[in-house]
């Protein structure tokens, strides 16, 4: 798992620190690296303000391999995000021609010939972007940046042309278990076969279903034989513990 | 708003990053915080790693008036919260007799004599830790930091039990527009509004319902008189521009 790529996620959202939108990126973000061996190792959630997203970019641009940012790209007032990465990389705003051709055909094929004034604002990128896909516009990314919008639908399309541009790492496969034993039951036996598998990552999480409490046991590994063969062994673990309990 | 006591989230768990789980916690905890008019700034999302739950807790306790953490506070080895804030305020884990007592009970009801050893992990808290309430173990606070599990159903009690310990601020309201309007028409008068109105927040999403690409126009403040007065001007403002378009 340690040589796989690493990155995090910066979703940029007033809508989501204010309780009026539940965040569907997050998972749908990491759920896809976990396929590509990307490690995810962090994500925040941070207000559409200028100073705020320069320095969250600052700061975990080079402490990982890649950073996904989502949301406040938009033509309205409260998306700032280009500006911000503008700003933070200290790469000026410039008409990036590819994104406003694309713009222009996109209205001339509706009949219409110049880019509206508001959408101009999109086709300012700061200099050195590159479009993500010209089907996704105005997602873009610079160094190690990927700026993508925060409506989840279009969001999907960006990070769709995003993967074939990542190095790719070794797939994490995780295995699952759920089970009526409690945490106290099962915790002396989940750590000794942790401490004999220290390269698989094992997590335990109690969790309600039906009115009964449950717990779900999850491994997770790139190596799908290790996985395999801890798995068997957590099964047997839950099969004596469930005999005496 | 700016008044309003700060907050910020730290959700500690793998199971989000590795793309397992998909969180819950954070839209339940910001939709609360917003009907006690606490505004929550910063959400982190981290590994179970004691290290950087230290280093988050010290770069987060500060900068909010809150901090609430959820994930990492059971009894199997992944479980280390508990251990990582006793760390990060340098307040030695120490038997906790009420914590104690709570666990004692609990299994006295059922007919055991003795605390599980599994289970003594969640009653040695950091020196002046307190219990959030005896319903919800083992969540507990301790200076600012409100710690809580990643469970949902658990945590929901905990933060039932939270709420009346907090200092709440004027409650934020939202009233929001769905409109077929791209941002490209509306970006202009929005920002008008915005500016006429610098103390209400104002936000422009679009979305995909049912194949159709609509807007929705949020405006957020806690000057419910204000917030009617730019709402009604907002549907007015869509009215004129829908006959234009």
């Amino acid at each position: 798992m340690s040589s796989n790529p690493t990155c995090a996620i910066v979703v940029i959202g007033n809508e989501i620190l204010s309780g009026n939108t539940k965040d569907d990126n997050i998972f749908y973000i990491a759920s896809k690296l976990k396929t590509i061996g990307i490690n995810l190792l962090e994500v925040r959630v941070i207000p559409d303000k200028k100073g705020i997203i320069c320095d969250t970019i600052i700061a975990l641009k080079d402490k990982y391999d890649y950073i996904f940012t989502t949301g406040g790209i938009g033509v309205t007032h409260d998306d700032i995000t280009i500006d911000a990465v503008s700003t933070a990389l200290n790469k000026p705003l410039e008409l990036h021609l590819e994104a406003f051709n694309i713009f222009k055909s996109y209205y001339q094929k509706k009949g219409i010939n110049t880019v509206p004034a508001a959408d101009m604002k999109m086709v300012y990128l700061p200099k050195d972007a590159k479009i993500i896909t010209p089907e996704a516009m105005p997602g873009f990314y610079i160094e190690n940046i990927f700026v993508m919008a925060g409506s989840p639908y279009i969001m999907h399309k960006m990070f769709e042309g995003v993967i074939p541009l990542l190095k790719h790492g070794k797939q994490l496969i995780s295995k699952s278990i759920e089970t009526i034993l409690t945490e106290t039951v099962l915790a002396k036996d989940f750590e000794e076969l942790q401490n004999k598998y220290p390269a698989i990552e094992m997590g335990s999480y109690p969790f309600i279903k039906d009115e009964k409490s449950l717990t779900s046991l999850i491994l997770t590994s790139s190596d799908i034989n290790a996985l395999e063969i801890a798995y068997n062994e957590l099964k047997e673990i839950i099969n004596n513990l469930q005999k005496k309990y």
